[in-house]
């Protein structure tokens, strides 16, 4: 029997998260599955988190409600009365940091993936991080992540202190088609990822805006790799 | 009228956080309030930082449930099952990282302070962390603050970019007994707060053990400045 390794996974229902969490499985991690409950307008990513966490095999899955963001506000992602953007230019996306840029997101839910792994004595957290979607979301960029790393080894100091931190994060250098073929190649079903930042759900079918940052930078993906998107768009 | 500035304090009820909540008002900062209740052991402190609060004349006071710590364990301090070391010397505590320290607390407190700080504009945050006492709670040592506060100028990008982010530690130099001499000059009323990590609460008046590391190192300061600790030890 081959040791398998043991990993924390960031999963958001999404195509980058769920390639990066197939990716990490196909090279022998076994991961623990954490999505967060913070407010979000398409909340129903959620659902679409769970049942794609089933059909990766991952048997511990972690939902953690975070309420704070509705009282403190800040982003049009968990604040209804802020409009989503849409049909912006590459140009525009990557101009200035989004209203859907929620504040603190990217610190707290590393942060939190941090707090599970090490009550697990994990060291490794995985994340399906896309650098050049990264423009307006700075902390999720590379470099972001790189230093974060940095500063696991100085300050989650719980168990062996030898061994060094891993944010493993295999899309980090990837175009979206990237992702997309090496999704398709490691069988995922990309009709049950939820992207639209204002996905709805109508008798169990999952629909989306088309128009948002989001969902352009999927349709993006999809045409160049060739390949239709399976996602349904109202 | 003189301009104030504006901070986001973490506050803890206990000493440190309510002695730099006063150092910061009496150097022109306008505080905003920050406690969590994530399921500490001794959760009366969070009476304890809202009395002090509103004595410190804080007019807007945030306390963000966290549930997940109870789920996730690993720390004497959100884990009843767990013994808390008592009696231990200076050497002991130094030496390891001790079963109170709670996994990732100090990346979460941080972080959630910034999604309240960048939600309202805010570029500062004010912690009661003191480097001496940080031997077991690597994520509030100096080099941590000071790695972290870059990581903000990095990835915490909302609003002014120009204007880089300052996390204002004024203990983090001192002895204990020095921030008891500072909080002491200001007026702060020490009884009010709470130390003890298994402080309880009977017929409003609170309760010490006067032997965990938190009550040592409290005894030890007051017993340095010598002046009685007002606290009360069952």
């Amino acid at each position: 029997m081959v040791d398998r390794k043991q990993a924390v996974v960031l999963l958001s229902g999404g195509l980058d998260s769920t390639t990066a969490a197939a990716m990490a499985i196909d090279e022998g991690f076994d991961l623990i599955g954490l999505s967060f409950d913070y407010g979000q307008r398409h909340n129903i990513e959620l659902a679409a988190a769970k049942r794609l966490a089933i059909s990766l095999g991952i048997a511990t899955y972690h939902v953690v409600p975070l309420d704070f963001w509705k009282t403190f506000g800040g982003s049009s992602l968990v604040d209804n009365s802020i409009p989503i953007l849409k049909n912006r230019t590459p140009a525009e996306m990557v101009a200035e940091i989004p209203s859907t840029y929620v504040p603190g997101r990217g610190f707290i839910f590393l942060s939190i993936a941090v707090a599970l792994a090490e009550s697990l004595g994990i060291k490794t957290i995985v994340t399906g991080y896309v650098d050049v979607d990264a423009a307006g979301y700075p902390d999720s960029s590379k470099p972001f992540v790189a230093a974060f790393r940095d500063l696991l080894d100085m300050g989650a100091a719980k168990g062996d202190r030898g061994t060094p931190w891993t944010i493993y994060t295999p899309l980090i250098d990837m175009q979206k088609s990237d992702v997309i073929r090496t999704g398709l190649s490691l069988g995922i079903d990309y009709s049950q990822t939820v992207t639209c930042y204002e996905a709805t759900q109508v008798d169990g079918v999952i629909l989306a805006c088309g128009y948002c940052d989001a969902c352009l930078l999927r349709k993006g993906g999809f045409e160049e790799v060739g390949v239709p998107d399976p996602a349904l768009y109202f």
